[in-house]
């Protein structure tokens, strides 16, 4: 029996992003504060690069926010009489890298299409759920468009995990 | 006390869905895959005929995120000089069937109006929070529209609960 | 170590607003419904004046959802020659407000731009995370315009939070 303060925990609040190289296949990933202001990692959950590095075999409740902010309208021109049937889209992956086995994979995915009408628009995406992780496993958050991601407050664009 | 990891527990994933009956008064309800892949159940919380069944009392942490998509317009033919009054919407609905009851009851609710432009629109509906469950009870998720559901990929759609 | 069925918990159901006065550089808060229906306190989490009070030092996760529902169009008329550049919003924080620094801080926000073409719209908004609180932190939930909030229902918006 352990003591519950004792878990692996962490959350992680948003920066400004710098561009980084990224792989063909995958959404850019963010990076994250982890001890300033609202974040924290303990008990041995470190974050590394990008990534929360998961230290005990157990299930986990994982969670993020990304809020998204455009300056232009979405789906470009909107002309009633036409049909617009590319919208551009947001979104966010909770991606799950683990040593011993090549492909990333997928924990939680939020997709919207935005067609907005106005030319400022802004909107979250929430995911939220418990995975079974073991000791090792990584996790990352990645974007469909980095530049999209609203970056100025801690408190609307988050990233965390911890120890059920 | 116990220990945290003989907590009942379960995160069920998206299936393609079959349709079936459902009550009139009531949308109908989507089953899940419980085993496979990201899915799982453990320690006597078990997945049968749609319903997760809570094993032992307790204030539970419920969760469920579907994702919509549609093909066409949600609000028909976009005409400008004429206001839209009834707009299509999607509905998520996290139910509680208590035997010793006879009405379902409404946990958590998420209800969204949808009026797209575009013609090939999807968003998410994110639900959750902590409810005080009896043993015995049942939970499910009913949806307004099932074949507006998103069963491509497990972590776009999924339901579960916890013991805290 | 502690048992966890002794752990302070919440979960806070809408109720019909009254209007009262709120500081003017802060969105104002909603009360809440914290015994009847789903709604409960326990383990000396104690809900007093629109506030949670947290009973002792630890980390806890925090969530609410509020729906949001109006009966005018968000934008005013649409006008497909002219770009609309001030879209409304709705905007929900999750406010801590400690006796011994003079300055709520944010913990939580989520915020949208609403533009919405149909004259009758709704959508939720969901938060949720973990932060470490100490005890006496009291917690609200502030919204942009309380007359926009769907108070009808106890499962479309709610406000929890529970010791880790
Ligand atoms: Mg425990």
């Amino acid at each position: 029996l352990r003591g519950d303060r004792d878990k692996p925990r962490a959350h992680l609040t948003v920066v400004k992003q710098t561009p980084t190289q990224h792989l063909k296949n995958q959404f850019p990933a963010l990076h994250w504060e982890h001890e300033l202001g609202l974040a924290f990692t303990k008990n041995r959950m470190n974050y590394t690069n990008k990534f929360l590095v998961i230290p005990e075999s157990g299930d986990y409740f994982v969670y993020s926010q990304i809020t998204f902010r455009g300056t232009t309208s979405a789906c470009g021109n909107i002309s009633p009489g036409r049909q617009q049937n590319k919208p551009d889209s947001i979104i966010v992956v909770i991606t799950k890298v683990t040593d011993s086995y090549p492909e990333p994979s997928q924990l939680l995915t939020g997709t919207k299409s935005v067609c907005e009408i106005s030319s400022n628009w802004f909107q979250p995406l929430y995911l939220g759920a418990m995975f079974s992780l073991q000791e090792g496993d990584k996790l990352m958050v990645n974007v469909s468009n980095i530049s999209l991601v609203d970056y100025t407050k801690e408190d609307k664009t988050f990233f965390g995990a911890f120890l059920l």
